[in-house]
């Protein structure tokens, strides 16, 4: 009686309800609907057989299930022993017995420390799967990978896999504040319950680290980089604990940022020069205090003098004095400090483009050991497009880290869809030239450039206690797409938008095709409606939600819009040129000249390289005004395309996703066409001519768009 | 093949997920176990009719697809025709046809526009159940009625339901500020994303709604009363009414607060002198455009003059002056003027308790008839216990409305398990004697007493954005209380604990029993572990977080902990008799005679009426000190006990908030203590005794818990 049709029944239930969807990430474990591999899998995995006992391992053991009983229905038969074939064996190399280890002996050469292996193999001429590795993480590791397989319903046969991450910390940075804003956060709040921490432990947290390390992220800064010093008191680093605790069978380490005047602050000390000896003690029982209590605690994440945060600038010291002293207090407990080199000052008349390189290139060689360099992937600040930071390449006797921004400060916070791994491909892929050809950013990052031992790159997170995490349902992309770079940054962005829908959404074709062509076109369309060819920085203040190139008066110049477009009535751009501020200079010298020559300078960049006429002619033949209002128009005409490519999904995928992001899209169209309209509206006061024919007229007036005001705007610190 | 065996591992998958159970509250449509009782259900539910297509109806209509495939695994057919029996026949008034409506047209004389009828009839000889009102949001309560009647295993056969809402206001208010905070809010932040409003409507909205209709609340304040002039500007106004739209379907109108200087800080007016023609045009003006947007916008909530915020008083005029004029902005459209009596002032010596009865009672009769008064349940502010507020029964000729807190500002946050019905109902059920004995404050609220037209009762809420609503699964149970006692001032708290518990874990009564035990017993609880035998206002300063009776250095005397327990050597306790205060005047005779004289005090009460020496003999024989430290630690132990109970609950509910309860429960325990052992330690200063045996000795100095600092504890406005 309760048959098949209670089943769908209940399947329905479950659409209905999807907020609860929505939370489950790429985690959703759908049924396979595809009946050959559903047969495949079934007659593949009829027994499972786990060793150990670890947490680490119970954590691979509770996610098989899950994900067995979601895809398959059911679980398969939990085994002690070999007897059949068609098992899966899990367990790290030290678990394996000879028989089984002979196997798999040659794989664990291919594989470092944190790689897995899984690979079909026969035991006693009796066919078996083999996920192991080095240890339990990176078991664990093997096991969300081969879960991805059956994810995106592709074969477990003949299955020979053997891979590692490409870097050392592959981690999140949260800007989260102690009372549970978020700087630059659009998904709610901080998904840190102070209040109930340490005693309480919210699902969440759980949930957080499946995620994280699905896609091999290995560690998490729960704190804002702006940082307040009461995080590092016992009674924090006891909330701090907790947390680390339940991260930990996930391989996720916890690190903090530490605000450099601590030692005052919380300290009771006159000082937080880096050379005093009672704050170089501070600092080093501080960090015995903290890994009393975390054994594996990761280390600190520091921003200093930059923004107006302290650093060792207060005392005459400079920013290798400051790494350096905290490096020595974590380094006996095997700690990092990632030191961030995005810095820029109201004292310094260049090129705010300039002064990273300026400030850090010198320090090259001079960082100890367990120091890395965090580096902001463009030298301004995380928009929509930017040339490759200068500094990748030019330091090869220091590690250097990337710090990609998740969160979509410049990218229409979570209410624009836009796949970022996109972006981040393009500047992984970015030739620095710095030691010849091919040397690209990504061999920076991963160290194979300059062997680098320390390796690291470094994501600003863009999760907050949203139902559904990142406040947009494709904004989990850019989580999952930031965690798989991490792991290989060679990987393509268009394989990471494939898997991600599979696991999110659908296997189905008619489904993936379409709106895979979507995501990877998005972010080019965001570029087009916010910052064509190579403008930037022309948001408006503070808040940093819509146009305002207008913007001119704040105090500091390199805070205005106008700063950075320099619109005359003879043009529109930033020379940094030879003729300019010649940034173009702390280029390698191939990128150097492609750059620095307008007529090679790729468009995409130009007017961050360049000041060009209004009647320059583009390659497309357009003068630059219409060049520039047509790629505005682009970028509204992309959104459109992709509401009528969303629009024909809803068979595929669950209603409640359906139509929240049909809303979203729908807000993305009216805001791509503020944009376009409150630019063109802008620029064109100095252009002093028409829109070319294709740009629709705008249905406000400048002053209108000057008018908006926003006081609530989120994520603003 | 996909058999039973599927469906149980289904269900053991959403047993796995159910950070998603939180979520559904007390609207889980669990699978019915009782197998007599599906029997029942499904023998006499064969077919459902529904009349009209309203929004209301339709949301009527997809709320029992919903319910009836949870918990009976199926939707019964829907029909158009009454051709067989067991039929749900689901419409309003209107809808139905001669035969039908003649089967229940006795019944529509016993319900009010808002009541709903729940009928067994016979119709041409067959049975059928009927649901139906004077209009469609009354079916729609009459639904959810009838639904609750299944979710808690009763009978549908014999049916014979008129039930009516006893007041016309059953109201929300949120004390949410438009960057999402929410002051007293412990369970997250603000539902309400304006960032994203107007255009994207989160399900959240939809299923707050659900939530709200399915216990019969009507209304919803959407800001904090400490209000900000903004939310009434276009931009924000345009968001009100997307949420309004929202709203409608499910019967609950949207209502604002005004900030009393707004016609200065929005609308460019010099003065909101509320006799001024300019202020008085504009609030018209504003109120016509609300209205011309959402037309059946329910009102403003204000509070004026009262803990800084601005108000008539500012000119000179008075209350009366203030909520007048904007009753006659809003009187045109239908609105109402809900005008808070929580006053005191700083220039007042006179206790705080009698503040408000003073400057309020003499307006009785003053204020226009679309006004009501809103009071809080005690004359102080929301502490564990209060006696009921004098106001009640002292303002015959004024419509007053109960103002309860369900969010626990001073009861323990979101982390002390506490069921407020309990306290609600104590309040309800006083008797004011104003117009002799029977002269309950339920009777002043719901009109009774003295034939007051318009009613109400307002409920601070404890809703946020945390995955489970409130915070503590439990404190779902107070938002489900209120809703019921709002319908119903004179319902059983043990009542609501038993349908909230049915309806949320499980109808098995090894669970009912223990669970709805503990949740009796649990605000005496907390009386007992923070403020036994009438203390009062004893908490930590600002956030209202742990306990602070210490606390005597802040500038308004009333704000010290000190001016409310007044312990010395010679006793403790507020002298409000007519030796003191005389606060007691302000009570009916009886009553004030009642609380006037010592003996026949309630020791409940006693040191709120009562300065009473150290070695008084309570009743039990007890000196106040031994008596005092033990009702203390009898608090602690009931913790202690509830931890018990609820160990043993874990077969019968998932085991995340079994889990989770478990963890809050700890840290209540732990709190309890610390409430005990600050306020024994300080207290035993003055009284110069040794503990009480049985009474556990304190783990920490009386320094150690005045150095507890809490920065970023949250809900602090």
């Amino acid at each position: 009686m309760i048959s098949l049709r209670f089943v769908f029944l209940f399947l329905l239930i479950s659409f209905s309800t999807s907020a609860q969807k929505d939370y489950k990430l790429w985690l959703q474990y759908n049924a396979v609907n595809n009946s050959a591999m559903a047969s495949e899998y079934k007659s593949n995995l009829k027994g499972i057989v786990v060793l150990g006992n670890s947490e680490t391992i119970k954590v691979a053991k509770k996610e098989l299930k899950t994900a067995f009983l979601g895809m398959l229905g059911n679980v398969p038969e939990i085994k002690s022993e070999l007897k059949e074939e068609n098992n899966l064996i899990v367990g790290a190399e030290s678990s394996l017995n000879p028989e089984i280890k002979k196997t798999v002996s040659a794989d664990f050469d291919k594989i470092n420390n944190e790689g897995f292996i899984i690979k079909s193999v026969s035991i006693q001429n009796k066919k078996q799967i083999i996920i192991t590795g080095k240890n339990d993480v990176a078991v664990l590791y093997g096991v969300f990978n081969f879960l991805r397989i059956l994810q995106t319903n592709k074969s477990v046969k003949n299955l020979n896999i053997a891979d590692s991450p490409k870097t050392n910390i592959r981690i999140l940075n949260h800007w989260d504040n102690l009372d549970r804003t978020v700087e630059r956060g659009y998904a709610g709040f901080s998904l840190w319950n102070w209040q109930k921490l340490p005693d309480f432990i919210d699902q969440r947290y759980i949930d957080y680290a499946r995620a994280n390390a699905s896609v091999g992220i290995n560690g998490t800064v729960l704190t804002n980089v702006n940082a307040n010093a009461l995080i590092l008191t016992p009674q924090y680093l006891e909330k701090v604990e907790a947390l680390a605790n339940v991260f930990r069978p996930y391989g996720i380490k916890v690190y903090l940022t530490a605000r450099f005047s601590a030692p005052i602050e919380i300290g009771n000390l006159k000082t937080a020069d880096p050379k005093d000896p009672e704050v170089i003690n501070w600092w080093k029982n501080k960090s015995a205090e903290i890994y009393k209590r975390i054994p594996d605690f990761g280390g600190f994440l520091v921003k200093a003098n930059s923004e107006g945060q302290p650093g060792p600038q207060n005392y005459g010291r400079d920013h290798v004095d400051g790494a350096n002293m905290l490096a020595d207090a974590v380094a006996p407990f095997g700690g990092v400090i990632m030191w961030r080199a995005f810095v820029y000052s109201e004292h310094d008349a260049n090129d705010r483009a300039k002064q990273a390189y300026a400030e850090f290139q010198p320090y090259d060689g001079k960082f100890k050991e367990n120091v890395i360099v965090q580096v902001k992937n463009g030298a301004i600040d995380f928009q929509p497009r930017e040339p490759f930071h200068p500094l990748f390449g030019a330091m090869p006797k220091t590690p250097l880290m990337m710090e990609f921004q998740i969160t979509q400060e410049y990218l229409g916070f979570s209410t624009h869809l836009v796949f970022l791994p996109k972006l981040f491909q393009e500047v992984l892929q970015s030739d620095t030239f710095q030691k010849g050809k091919g040397s690209t950013v990504a061999k920076v990052v991963d160290g194979t450039l300059y062997q680098n031992k320390l390796t690291g790159i470094a994501g600003v997170a863009n999760i907050g206690n949203d139902l559904n995490w990142t406040g947009h349902p494709f904004a989990q992309a850019n989580w999952y797409g930031f965690g798989r770079l991490a792991w290989n940054p060679y990987l393509d962005s268009e394989i990471i938008a494939d898997e991600w829908l599979r696991c999110t959404f659908s296997n189905d074709e008619n489904f993936i095709k379409p709106i895979k062509n979507m995501m990877m076109e998005s972010r080019e369309a965001v570029v087009n409606y916010m910052t064509p060819l190579g403008l930037h920085h022309i948001m408006d203040t503070g808040h940093h939600y819509g146009p305002g190139p207008w913007v001119s008066n704040l105090s500091r110049p390199e805070w205005n819009p106008t700063y950075y477009h320099k619109a005359d009535k003879n043009g529109i751009g930033f020379d940094r040129s030879k003729s300019g501020t010649n940034a173009t200079s702390q280029y390698a010298s191939e990128v150097e000249k492609l750059f620095d020559n307008l007529e090679t300078c790729p468009e995409k960049d130009l007017l961050w390289f360049h000041h060009v006429s209004w009647d320059y002619k583009l390659k497309n033949g357009q003068t630059l005004w219409n060049g520039l209002a047509l790629k505005y128009q682009e970028g509204v005409n992309q959104v459109a395309a992709m509401q009528d490519v969303w629009k024909k999904t809803e068979k595929y995928i669950d209603s409640e996703r359906f139509n929240e992001v049909g809303m979203l899209l729908e807000i993305q169209n009216k805001e791509a066409k503020w944009w376009r309209d409150a630019c063109l509206l802008y620029f064109q006061q100095f252009s002093g001519k028409e829109l070319p024919a294709g740009v629709e007229k705008p249905t406000q007036t400048l002053d209108y768009f000057k008018s908006l005001k926003f006081p609530f705007a989120p994520g603003n610190g």
